[in-house]
């Protein structure tokens, strides 16, 4: 075959899967719009009828996934001589569609079918159970569904740990080998640096957040912030909703929801504030790449970065208050007339162990992860059974956090992965965390006056930063590729443990 | 061929027929509801990058509409033996795909593909034109648009009027000669009824609606009429647009628009009602066409005839503000405290020609339409060009309205219709009046305590009947059949006639 022939090939095989991302990008861009709207927007009516509506675009996005015309190209452009030639964008393409295509296609029909009625009725099973506080009536599908994943990872294989199969759909490229030093470093840390606190750490007063803070007023203070912090509102919108997410339709339109309660005015403050994270990182990300699989975060630990960065590293930090906090004391002069701010940014990071992951802090949150990481990689690699969880879960949670659930709503059936198959993905907060860390480390090496950035309500130098660094490359690189391409090495627990130590001897005067 | 090999086949392609259905109705659906979020919630940035994704999504529903199988499909249920023994509803969905099907197959693809540009460059053309008052740059291109229509005229074919051809598009089945000795009944009368108002009519007095209205009020009070005149808010959503429309995503999730203006409180409560008008047809359709293109209203005009049907005949009458009106004055007490029921319904049934279209009373608005019908019959006959139609429009506002635009901004370039080839729609408006006086008849009959019900806020009888007799039906019927099955005759321009000038007799004392 000369030169010219494998040119005129390539070239059709390049237009032809453009069209076809192009279109299944389109595709999943409505996709995120409806799913939107359904939960935000649409009457209750409706709904139903129009789940049938969007399972027919799914659907339709699966078989373009998975179709022969894919199959086809995905051959031409990945063959040794072909992929060579290929453009570095393009690469990461192919290499996107690939990962995909291969795994949808390595899981025969028949099993893939039951695989997705048996998930569609444990979300019911996993909801009756923890309303009822019944472990039991939700055993028998969790059992299949933990028999459904060994199968599966077996299936997609893997090189040391069969978990490692489902770790790399949530973050390409990680291994229980890679992860599990990186995540007993920093349980050890954790889990010391909690008794610490417990045993010497001077009480923060939380009194403050005991008042009813206004929602209308809750509401203005949200959307003042947004701009603020960098979040584009004319590429964006706020919106309630009582499971918060962020939602992005593209680069232009990237919607964030929040929930007010007026006894917890941290709720939609902290919310607002973590989603923000997520969805200016989707504003940012390279317009070429719009229309494209790119178009999105380079992972789901990567993206928590993000939230968590703003959230925790600047939403939690004294600087960030030292600006806002008279802001917020000019919306809400009567519940904060007589807090400092010092009472005030001690308060917003007071740490206490409790069951519910969602509303842990800063501390504590990374053990609950420890907790399900241990969990799920036992129950992969065949070491535990599902109908052991909840006494291995009551006792890692005495053993990291000193306390024991009162009942199994609290305890092992408080979240809803595991009924959607999505084992593997708990990891992907806590990567947030590290990621977080060693991101503030750079980022304070390469901007020496982060803190006054921050101090003066000036976010433009910071966010241009993490967009030149980290968002505008979409999914481009794989996360470790980002990671190590932004700070120079690979993923080290030693930031985060660092940080956590520096930042609560400040709390609580250790 | 043996009945049993015809009855396999035919059950083939109906079930095949069933699921392409299925799917240009999901996705019409979808389309729908983005467009809806388009126009009412995105943000700025995202909307032309989403209109790519939409137009990617237009473009499946257009070619499944049109695709080898769809014709197949078609071919096989329409032969003379297959259709006879198809139920009626199979029957009118073979009929609206096939009547699609032959018009979209009959225009050669490159006619086609330039028209598209064509339209699309017009409508530019057209806004820069209004906004100059500059006839002379819109002029080219409607000229064109003209063209093709009388191309695509002559390719669709008629019996007697090459409008015809067009007119079907919007209405099924109408014709020149149905339509004209209607619509110069309706005309000649309100001219001479627009004359004797202007002569001996007691004068209305309209200055309660030169004051200010609260929007928020505004606001409330619309939301307060909806469910109490049959819009079900679990089924729909009443949101602020600058163009208001309604829009049906699926029978359990229509979606009205509104405008609220400060200084004209009628705009918003009058919007809302109509809008209403088409939004509670759609949520009456029956469940069994969910998923189906009978999902739908009957024709423009049915559906016109139903919003008119309740912003005027019901939302203009004595009865419902007898209701009302002291609702309203509760809403606004010091702007209403001096204004008597009386007053008040002479007041919004106020008659006054002028220029705009869209802001023309109940009486006024029939003349508009005639003149454009006129207009338009005469381009696409070919007895009149474009050019010709600043001076056409302005004579014909002088003969039928005794005034004359003052320029052609408030004249022959106010609405956008021709811009996007839309010749043959304007009628459907004044149909809508028409069928909608008709079906008034019909129901005073049925239901002899109509004012009554009315006058109490009683509007559950009367949605009954209308979701009986019209609504539940969707698509099933031709606006031909639906009109003579619910009211036992063709339609008839005496009904309007006679309610119009017994209206204006009462309000202006003739």
């Amino acid at each position: 075959m000369n030169q010219k022939v494998i040119d005129a090939t390539v070239q059709k095989a390049l237009e032809q899967f453009k069209a076809i991302d192009e279109k299944i990008t389109h595709y999943s861009s409505i996709i995120g719009l409806v799913d939107w709207d359904q939960k935000v927007m649409a009457p209750k009516k409706g709904r139903s009828v129009f789940a049938k509506a969007t399972g027919t675009l799914r659907t339709e996005v699966f078989k373009l996934s998975v179709s022969q015309e894919m199959g086809n190209l995905l051959e031409t452009l990945s063959s040794q001589e072909n992929f060579k030639i290929l453009d570095g964008v393009t690469k990461a393409k192919v290499r996107e569609y690939k990962e995909y295509y291969q795994k949808s296609k390595s899981i025969p029909a028949n099993l893939f079918q039951e695989y997705s009625i048996l998930t569609a009725q444990a979300n019911d099973a996993w909801e009756e159970a923890r309303e009822n506080n019944d472990f039991a009536h939700y055993l028998p599908a969790l059992e299949k569904i933990v028999d459904f994943k060994r199968k599966f990872a077996e299936i997609y294989g893997y090189e040391d740990h069969p978990y490692d199969a489902l770790l790399d759909e949530f973050e390409p490229g990680l291994t229980v080998k890679r992860l599990d030093p990186l995540f007993a470093k920093l349980r050890e840390s954790s889990v010391k640096l909690l008794e610490r606190i417990q045993q010497y750490g001077k009480p923060t007063q939380v009194e403050v957040f005991d008042q009813s803070f206004d929602i209308e007023k809750q509401k203005e203070f949200n959307r003042f912030i947004l701009p603020i912090i960098g979040f584009d509102m004319e590429a964006g919108r706020l919106d309630e909703t009582v499971h918060p997410f962020a939602q992005t339709v593209n680069i232009g339109d990237v919607r964030l929801t929040t929930r007010y309660l007026e006894k917890n005015v941290r709720s939609a403050l902290f919310g607002t504030i973590h989603e923000a994270g997520h969805g200016i990182y989707e504003q940012h990300v390279n317009p070429e790449y719009e229309d494209s699989v790119l178009q999105s975060g380079a992972s789901f630990g990567i993206h928590e970065s993000q939230s968590r960065f703003l959230e925790n590293m600047v939403g939690r930090s004294m600087e960030f208050w030292k600006f806002f906090f008279p802001k917020l004391q000019e919306y809400f002069p009567k519940q904060l007339e007589n807090v400092s701010i010092e009472e005030f940014y001690r308060a917003v990071n007071t740490v206490e162990p409790s069951f519910i992951r969602v509303e842990a802090d800063e501390l504590t949150y990374n053990l609950h992860i420890m907790l399900r990481y241990e969990i799920e990689k036992a129950l992969i690699g065949g070491e535990i059974e599902a109908k052991d969880l909840p006494a291995i879960w009551n006792q890692k949670m005495q053993d990291y956090l000193g306390i024991t659930p009162s009942n199994d709503t609290v305890g092992v059936l408080q979240d809803v992965h595991w009924s959607f198959g999505g084992i593997g993905y708990f990891p992907s907060y806590s990567l947030g965390n590290l990621y977080a860390a060693q991101i503030l480390r750079t980022i304070q090496k390469d901007l020496p006056d982060f803190s006054q950035h921050i101090e003066s309500g000036r976010f433009d130098l910071i966010q241009e930063w993490l967009k030149e660094n980290i968002h505008q490359y979409g999914r481009l690189y794989t996360p470790n590729e980002l990671i190590v391409r932004v700070t120079g090495e690979e993923l080290n627990a030693d930031y985060l443990v660092e940080y956590l130590e520096k930042k609560y001897a400040r709390v609580y005067g250790l």
